[in-house]
């Protein structure tokens, strides 16, 4: 009566990671990788113009890959930031990535988390976010990122999350903006009012 | 290589909502049935004490329910209002619960959106969101409820979407407060800094 809910990444992400040749040591890595996610994601049209991944900094390896999976499954919460966190969960097997026997885990995003991203991330306990893109560029081709709170990146440090911003930022506005230019739907629900 | 994420309802929900013999033409009536929902959810053992449903206000009846699965299924993003959102989603068949030809639909929870769900609303599209205990009544039991902005209400009346706040809200703290009795998980994964 009730539809399983379910979410698998695309068919292409498996053979995309595995011939990935660069090893991802440095923070610049890192995001090279979710930025060339979101521009993969673009071309396959698999999705929003938005990558991330969670990565093990202890052996500097990805542990799980997300991408925008919005208006091909029919699921507003398919954000790149929460399918990451889900399937590092599901490899993890808990719901608490800071949890007992886990590496020091780090989730890079092509584009700074918008207010529900914000929000999942303290309930994974990820201690480590990356940002390319800000919250204002994706707002710039039309997404509406929601409300945050203006200091939350003080409230991540009241909880041990470190944040990284601005990383790659100009590669990660570019596949924005190549997805505004290809007629990309920039899939708001709600209309703002204006002024 | 990468797991499928999935999420199903827990078994015994189908029965309870068949047999559930209440209308839902009031928000009270609404309301009743998402704090059974979590207390269902407690004394089953199957998640947190958090119920939620997508309601066919046009109709008068249920549309989707959720509960709280994070600790049982390893995913921290199932809180009871994401996995009725998504439920929802797959039962319209799209991302986008304000779209055309579906009727207006209300999202109620047992106790108000925590940060995450508070930020996915807008991009589901709901109109209308119904809720029985405060975030403080949540936090009160242990729960970090997470960064919200504070004026986010007057951040979803710019998105027209409407918000009924402490309906039934003590019976819906007496199943919060039972779940703490009877040693339920606070599956916080940050330690706040206190003072």
């Amino acid at each position: 009566m009730y539809p399983e809910i379910r979410l698998s990444l695309p068919d292409w992400i498996e053979g995309f990671c595995s011939e990935w040749k660069q090893d991802f040591d440095s923070v610049e890595k890192r995001m090279e990788f979710v930025i060339a996610l979101s521009a993969a994601n673009v071309k396959r049209g698999s999705g929003g113009p938005f990558g991330a991944a969670v990565f093990d900094l202890d052996r500097g390896e990805l542990f799980a890959p997300g991408v925008n999976l919005v208006v091909p499954h029919s699921n507003s919460v398919a954000h790149a930031e929460m399918v990451a966190i889900m399937e590092a969960e599901q490899i993890a097997g808990t719901h608490n990535l800071r949890g007992p026997g886990l590496p020091k885990l780090e989730l890079a995003s092509s584009t700074e988390p918008c207010a529900m991203c914000m929000g999942a991330i303290p309930w994974s306990g990820i201690p480590r976010l990356v940002c390319g893109a800000r919250h204002a560029d994706a707002e710039s081709i039309g997404f509406d990122e929601g409300p945050k709170p203006e200091d939350w990146r003080g409230e991540y440090a009241r909880r041990g999350i470190e944040v990284v911003s601005d990383v790659r930022r100009d590669e990660a506005i570019a596949v924005l903006q190549s997805y505004l230019d290809s007629g990309g739907e920039i899939y708001n629900t709600v209309d703002m009012e204006i002024g």
